[in-house]
């Protein structure tokens, strides 16, 4: 992998200051590199540069942002070159293939697909992973089945990979020869096997029941009928809305960042991205009680696709495109990134009052940019098949969302598939059952994000507010109610220790944490900030100790962190801790150092997510209404006053003069526009645009081809 | 006060069964009278019907729906008739006259203006209330002044009314002789007052600031090309959308209300209303420190206002009118309710797979259901001044927002004034400085709605589901990971008795609450149920034990509370309670009384609300997108799969059959239509309609009349 290796913030700081060229900051990759084939194998990150290659550029191995040297083999990136070993399908499938047919109603050739759990690795002294086996079928991920195997692929050398446990229907064989004696002998308990005429389309998008009423009609839809507001720099990947302005960022493990978001003029964030997403399942069966996803090993950048026009963004939105790469190129997707205004159609504030310039409203508008990510969450297993198939799993929607007022609500939403277990009857305290034989799995989902708040300057502090009770006397309080008044009160207390910055919101959430600049004051005296307000479901992980969580992913027991901002510390999470718990490259709570925070460069660490104990309702896919989550970044006495007063897309209302008569107003020159619109274009989706290692267009290839370039780790085949 | 009783639910449920006209419920109204001439004054609430007048028809004390035979007069509503006294004048504001101008920098009679707290009773022994005392300048309420009077109007003799204290600067005394006398012997430590010249337009919505770019520019309006796609009947007040029907309700103590809320033919909701809004605030000066308004006093629906069309609601919003009434008639609100079809523009379900049929998304429509209360949560009084002032504080937004696939959030978004106090240095621990003498107090607000769920039925239970960790050992673990997992397990538990059912969220939204038909099951065997899920800012009150809250709104200290339906427990606040918290009309906790609630009709009593601790960016007015709260009312295992895959404004992908070429798609025959919308209505507001007491047009009168007409607790005048 190759990939941009970001300038320190000084550089880049000193830069934005003079804009002189010679202040660019130098530009540097970072490269990873398998080294599979050492005696002592390991993957190695470098830092290449300065770029493009000249005199002084060299290579140096990449340790200091991680603390670990180098990942062990074991906890690296799967490769379709992994499995073509012919003992993979030897040891595992062939000695069972009898069972599969009989006890699964097919055949991993045909009707069965495979996939495995993670984490793959402890500390990287082993590579294991429970298969799960699944119908193969639209939506397979909600057709599981009863079978489970242990295997062992550790080590560079396939002729020692093997087979260490078979699980089936609850009853445990420690190789494929007991499991096939008890197969054979009658020893074994069976599932009955579903009738082969089943219909399985309970999985699929495929629209069922009756149309509902006017629905023949294509709904409301937005169009700006004076233009777009907002502004699109494609070369700089700078967008400008309504006093914002930001530029856009794009890699490989997480997709979508954010950089240098100003607001009139001040840069409130210098970096927002998010840094991991956790999906930790439990359950009675081996592979959803082991698994525990980081999808940043995955790549949710690269697994970013084209978004469907009308239907993920209004028409009239800008796409921006993003570019991913592969062993085998790159790809290039048009419409990775998309923009548009959204009328929130609810003031942003209103007032009604008689007094002169008391009545009025500011309008809603908002800025959204988005991306989707489809999160492949599972390593799949096609044995024997040449077809390839994109196992995509979950789609979040990554919003950042813009207000008129200095607010940053930070959004995401989740639809998409299951990873469903196998429902018995046993399974009721670990989820619903949401079919014949399938149940939803419990799951906490946890997604880290780093905000790099620079509040007035870089120079912040950690305000911990808290909303309590008391009970206070007043010499004017009379008898009739009592001497004595119970009532809220507040508590304000700059949290200097970085140890005790690992957070959670208060019971009832009486109170609020915020980075704010002692020696930045507002007209009124009080420090200028920035509160980071909860928005929909602010939860942390449930899970605390889990072994296959150990250390890899410790940001999640919080609502939030906040730590000094260090060069050193890019990012809470890699993309090799996933298989790393006991040892990861990066250890979030060694951030948390003791270190002193007051008037320093921060990093807040904010979470969003959703515990999901699946129902019926999420067949064929969850919902994106309930399964929301966002945050609110939003001036906290960072101005003097409301700026979204400043809207002309507003009103303010005079009094009638006369009994009778309608009341005068001030629209600010701005009425709506009206014209025929744009039609809206047809609705097309090509695939994406490949090129090969050397940046020329790759030839026309299959759709199989394409996907297999595009899905590195979400499709890899055991191959005889 | 008339206004209809509604009828018990079995009559209703009766009628919906047979429609037969014979089955139509007898209609009641219920009719509150002033017996101020008493020889022990009360206020009754008398029963009347059948309706309209026939021989049976009669009129009853009506005690059943109440925990108070009567109201004590001490708490009544306020009349302009109470305060004509002349010696309300003469005993409060003439002896201190001087002072007002020295001290305050005004007189009431022009530049200064007052209003009073609340409540203003514990138990009916006493009518007291501080006045506390503000500039006459638009946005009064940010411009609190360091003066309150502590007076007492108990009683229905005037000539017995008095002041009983008077505190100015942080120091007490008990007449205004000793007052004036401090004053003029040059003991009172006085604050300084304000330059006459001082610019205090910062109260006001006056836009300031420079233009934004491309602000001139109207932003997005959605128009629906093809037509609205929601039905309205405006004779039942029947509102129907893509499977979802119900009937709309209105009335004086909470405005809107929904009925019959059903969904694919099944009733969800019977009942959908908000009951109570509570304001409690903290503070160290007399005003504040005694606040604790409960709205439903004021009444929320009789502050209904027109909304401005474009800004309060989309241009196509189709208006609906509310009719409230007063002493001097009746005044009807040609658009006190709006109905919109909204795009979220972000889609409901969505997936991409390479399988058939995995890969489309359906359109995240949302029919929004709207009106906006303008609560006047102050008592004011204008001393010695004709020109009526409306005095309206906060704009709350009740918002019904109902989804494709079954569910209904329930969002209230804050705007307005704050009840700002008076900032001089020592009450930091109650707020924040926004302004040279002006703070933002620290206040809460609890918002109720009662939600009378019918989940496949009437007969209920109340589930309870926890999210815990535990550590389990399973034979298939292997020695590599140790024999112990730590996940996630869900605990399910009915809770049957109504005194368990006062209920907090779990720490970290670690579980859930739902209303499910325990004999009514799912296709996969499950309890059908509707959940009560968290949305935005889920708090309770956090004050508990306040003499001024004792007992009249305990509803608040939590986050929901089930209790079995019963006709006598309609509502769980009356618009009397509030200045009865040592012994209020409805008495919440009286509610729960150790009865079964497990296959009952079952109310659940919701609670919304905000931690307000106000910040520079609350002037002039609180934004809407922090200040809101909302919950959800979603399908739980309800349906045996989520059912808005039904809907046609969907898209379904198919792969492309040769390299290259596009993919195909099925929109089920929904294309954006496109042609030239109608153009939007030039802006227009209108004064309210109003009728006398015979419900004849009133004659044309002047705006002061309308308002005063309209305004009828808000705007009370002490005049000589």
């Amino acid at each position: 992998m190759i990939e941009a290796y970001y300038p320190p913030k000084a550089s880049v700081l000193s830069y934005f200051s003079s804009l002189s060229s010679s202040d660019i900051p130098q530009k540097y990759a970072r490269v990873t590199i398998h080294h599979g084939s050492a005696p002592e194998p390991v993957v190695k990150d470098y830092l290449v540069g300065p770029l493009p290659i000249g005199p002084s550029t060299r290579m140096e191995h990449l340790t200091e942002i991680y603390h670990l040297d180098a990942i062990p083999h074991n906890a690296r990136g799967f490769d379709t070159r992994d499995w073509t070993a012919p003992e993979i399908f030897e040891k595992m499938a062939a000695p069972i293939m009898e069972a599969y047919e009989e006890l699964l109603g097919g055949t991993p050739q045909d009707t069965l697909t495979t996939a495995g759990s993670g984490p793959f690795s402890f500390d990287g002294s082993f590579r294991r992973l429970w298969l799960g086996w699944r119908r193969n079928t639209p939506g397979f991920f909600l057709h599981p089945l009863n079978l489970y195997q242990y295997v062992d692929l550790s080590g560079t050398d396939p002729s020692q990979w093997d087979q260490l446990k078979i699980v089936y229907n609850h009853q445990v064989f420690d190789s494929p020869e007991s499991f096939m004696e008890a197969f054979h002998n009658g020893s074994l308990k069976r599932v009955p096997v579903i009738d082969p005429d089943t219909d399985l389309s309970y999985s699929t998008r495929k629209r069922i029941g009756a149309q509902r009423d006017l629905d023949h009609l294509p709904g409301p839809r937005s169009v700006s009928f004076a233009g777009l507001r907002f502004r699109v720099d494609r070369d700089l990947q700078y967008v400008s809305w309504m006093g914002w302005g930001l530029y856009l960022g794009f890699d490989r493990d997480m997709g979508l960042s954010l950089w240098d978001i100003r607001f009139r003029g001040e840069r409130i964030v210098y970096e927002l991205k998010p840094q991991e997403a956790l999906a930790q399942y439990a359950g009675n069966d081996p592979f959803q009680a082991t698994t525990a996803w980081l999808d940043r090993y995955f790549g949710m950048g690269q697994s970013v696709r084209d978004m469907l026009p009308g239907y993920d963004c209004p028409h009239e939105a800008v796409y921006l495109p993003a570019t991913t790469y592969s062993t085998d190129g790159l790809t290039t997707r048009q419409r990775a990134i998309c923009i548009f205004e959204h009328d929130s159609e609810r003031p942003l504030t209103r007032h009604l009052g008689y007094e002169e310039n008391e009545f009025g409203a500011v309008k809603g508008y908002e800025l959204v940019i988005r991306s989707i990510a489809t999160v492949g969450k599972c390593v799949d297993f096609v044995f024997l098949r040449d077809d390839a198939e994109n196992r995509t799993l979950a789609m979040i929607t990554f919003d950042y969302i813009f207000h008129l007022d200095g607010t940053i609500e930070v959004r995401l939403s989740a639809s998409g598939y299951l990873q469903a277990g196998f429902y018995d009857g046993t399974q009721g305290q670990y989820g619903n059952r949401i079919w014949e034989t399938s149940m939803g799995s419990l799951h906490d989902h946890v997604i880290n994000y780093k905000v790099d708040l620079d509040v007035a300057g870089t120079a912040n502090s950690l305000l911990k507010t808290t909303l309590s009770q008391e009970a206070v006397t007043q010499p004017w309080f009379e008898d009739d109610w009592g001497d004595e008044v119970i009532q809220q009160v507040v508590t304000r207390e700059y949290i200097d220790d970085e140890n005790d910055a690992l957070l959670k919101f208060p019971t009832n959430f009486q109170g609020a944490f915020a980075l704010v600049n002692q020696e930045e004051t507002n007209k009124w005296g009080t420090s200028r900030g920035y509160a980071i307000h909860p928005g929909y479901s602010p939860i942390h992980n449930t899970v605390v100790g889990s072994k296959r969580l150990l250390k890899n992913a410790n940001w999640a027991r919080y609502n939030l962190a906040v730590s000094r901002r260090k060069e050193t510390e890019p990012s809470s999470s890699s993309m090799w801790n996933f298989n790393l718990p006991g040892g990861p490259p990066v250890d979030f709570h060694k951030f948390f150092d003791g270190e002193n925070i007051t008037q320093e460069d921060l990093v807040a660490w904010v979470n969003l997510g959703m515990h999901h104990l699946p129902q019926s309702e999420d067949a064929p896919n969850t919902r994106t209404n309930t399964a929301t989550s966002s945050f609110f970044l939003t001036p906290l006495n960072y101005f003097d006053h409301d700026v979204s007063i400043e809207s002309t897309n507003a009103v303010l209302l005079k009094n009638p003069e006369k009994p009778g008569d309608s009341f005068t107003y001030d629209d600010y020159g701005v009425q709506p526009a009206h014209c025929l619109p744009e039609h809206p274009s047809p609705f097309e989706y090509h695939p994406a645009k490949m090129f090969d290692l050397d940046g020329r267009p790759a030839p026309a290839s299959s759709i199989e081809n394409m996907r297999k370039a595009s899905e590195l780790y979400h499709r890899i085949k055991l191959e005889l």
